[in-house]
């Protein structure tokens, strides 16, 4: 048994694990392999068009009846700022040059669009059980349709005056992000990343300022952490990381072997690949061009110059150009499918729980 | 009883909690009544010549003859460096105009020095049951005579690897600092504060890499911390924030006042305060210098032009110019005294470790 039901009751699931979505390093494979075995799969849909988020639930829904989240992002669409492209394509221009690329080729971007009218409707059409939003909550008037529609409302934050506004406009859940968690920050209403709360501090902070669910996220890797997020004030946990180990990722065989070889101060938050901060491993361009640049342009439009050079990179056999998101217990995942490792983790969470009240008996 | 009674054993306290020793913010009277309450009390020698060490000990043993542990900083002393000096305080100059202060004026900055043969020769005259350091370690010599006058030797690691070091050269028990911890970050491995791990993901992986007792320390506030650190593979916890709100802590009004509006992002890492890096709460000199300065001059000498500042605005009611250093966790602070706090601490602890298994039943 958990010590804190709240989640498994309100979504009726058999464990408190969510997988994080990882826009771009899975599909529905993994979200469908998760929701089946008892947790929540999530599928992430920031890069995908209507028809490929009705295609990938399809999908799902053909392994699984068991509940899914699907997620988007509610970012702020850029303002072009075609200085700022050009001071960011001169920046890129001797990896152009040393890479034998044309500066001039149209970059192949995948693009990552706000939460908008076309996905509420695909949204409410497919009433999944849980609709999650990162970077915020779309407007008032959308998310009205999604509740409308039966969806529970999650939304990430990484403070606590975070946590309060999403609340205070909807969120029936909060994912609290600590510093330690892989990929984009959820951070909407701070830009300032030297303020941002570790998950050890942010848990029981969030816990306190809300009186929704909380769900950590932030380096939970394996049992202890889904055992210390419960002690910390969180009735459930979101797994990022620890679901890229398994085979139903889809993930580069590069970053595959990063995680194989992660150490606990590996990575860093770094905005050279899309704009925004995201954590992921170290490589030649968060090095020598950040990890935080000033001259980085507006999520998403900083990834359109990187992709080619990502592109060649990779074709070379090198991550050196390419996101490799990961949080800061990659060290501790295990390459097993979802499915096992699912089972695994809330087995050893329930009974480590359980052995650290063991000496009172 | 606690799940992992490893490090009260080997010290033969009640209860696993380390009063962190804070430079500049305490003296004897806190770590006598922490130790005398059952946990280890911890006197911060960083800034005290060698005949305040004996008399601060002496006050301490008039109190108890409990455990006590004494810390002592490892940096490498810094080179002079004139025009980095000279850049520092044209940077600054415009605060001194501002508060009419005479540029020219010797600073009268308290000194920080590394542990020495001096202080070695105090300390095993003391023969505290615990050394413990910061940055690193003593020279091999001078910890061989720690070691034979019988002390149990702490050191701070802010990774793994720093971990592995202290311990291959002769630190009994790791204090693992995550990154939400207040004051200065042990770090002396690396000089990269962006891979810097927070300390959910910290504590588990120092755990995996070394044999010796892990304690946990960095946003550790009340007792669902002190549990989540037992989750995550400690034997103990390091509180430094807690016990700032003690009225045995030596801080300022302005500082106590700082720690009753203590929010969890109201804290940024910073070296515009001595030249390390070292969290602690917002103010001016930090939002207009930093939070990380690049012409902050090598620790500690960064702190003598700042020192004339923060006396003047200090005596004016402002501390714009103060260290007011904090962990992220806060605002999870408690006003009382240190043996009723520690009491407290222990016993929720102690019951919440319990209810996160109560379910089991």
């Amino acid at each position: 048994m958990w010590p804190d039901t709240r989640l498994m009751d309100l979504l009726n699931i058999e464990h408190p694990i969510v997988q994080a979505p990882m826009a771009g390093a899975m599909d529905w494979e993994l979200a469908a392999a998760v929701s089946e075995a008892g947790g929540l799969g999530s599928l992430p849909c920031a890069m995908l068009k209507s028809e490929q988020i009705r295609e990938q639930v399809e999908k799902i829904r053909g392994r699984t009846d068991k509940p899914i989240n699907i997620n988007f992002f509610c970012h702020k669409p850029p303002k072009a700022d075609n200085a700022r492209e050009a001071a960011w394509r001169d920046r890129l221009a001797p990896y152009y040059r040393e890479l034998e690329l044309d500066p001039a080729a149209a970059a192949n971007a995948p693009s990552r669009a706000p939460f908008n009218a076309e996905m509420c409707e695909v949204l409410t059409q497919l009433k999944p059980r849980v609709a999650s939003f990162h970077f915020g909550l779309p407007e008032p008037r959308l998310l009205e349709r999604v509740k409308r529609a039966g969806c529970i409302v999650f939304s990430s934050a990484t403070t606590a005056a975070e946590a309060r506004w999403v609340v205070e406009h909807g969120a029936d859940v909060i994912i609290a992000q600590g510093y330690e968690a892989g990929g984009h920050r959820g951070m909407f209403l701070t830009e300032d990343l030297a303020a941002q709360v570790g998950t050890f501090a942010l848990v029981p902070q969030v816990a306190d300022a809300v009186d929704v669910p909380v769900i950590a996220a932030g380096g939970i890797t394996d049992a202890r952490g889904i055992a210390a997020a419960f002690a910390l004030g969180a009735c459930g946990v979101q797994m990022g990381t620890a679901f890229l180990f398994c085979p139903e990722a889809k993930i580069s065989a590069l970053h595959r072997a990063a995680f194989r070889a992660a150490r606990d101060d590996g990575t860093a938050l770094t905005n050279v690949m899309t704009g925004r901060p995201a954590r992921g491993f170290y490589n030649r361009l968060m090095r020598e061009l950040g990890p935080i640049s000033e001259i980085a342009p507006e999520f998403p439009l900083a990834a359109a110059a990187v992709a080619p050079l990502r592109a060649k990179a990779e074709a070379q056999g090198s991550g050196e150009f390419s996101p490799l998101w990961s949080g800061q217990a990659a060290a501790l995942g295990r390459e097993m499918p979802a499915r096992e490792l699912l089972a695994k983790l809330s087995a050893e969470a329930r009974q480590h729980l359980d052995r650290l009240a063991g000496a009172a008996g």
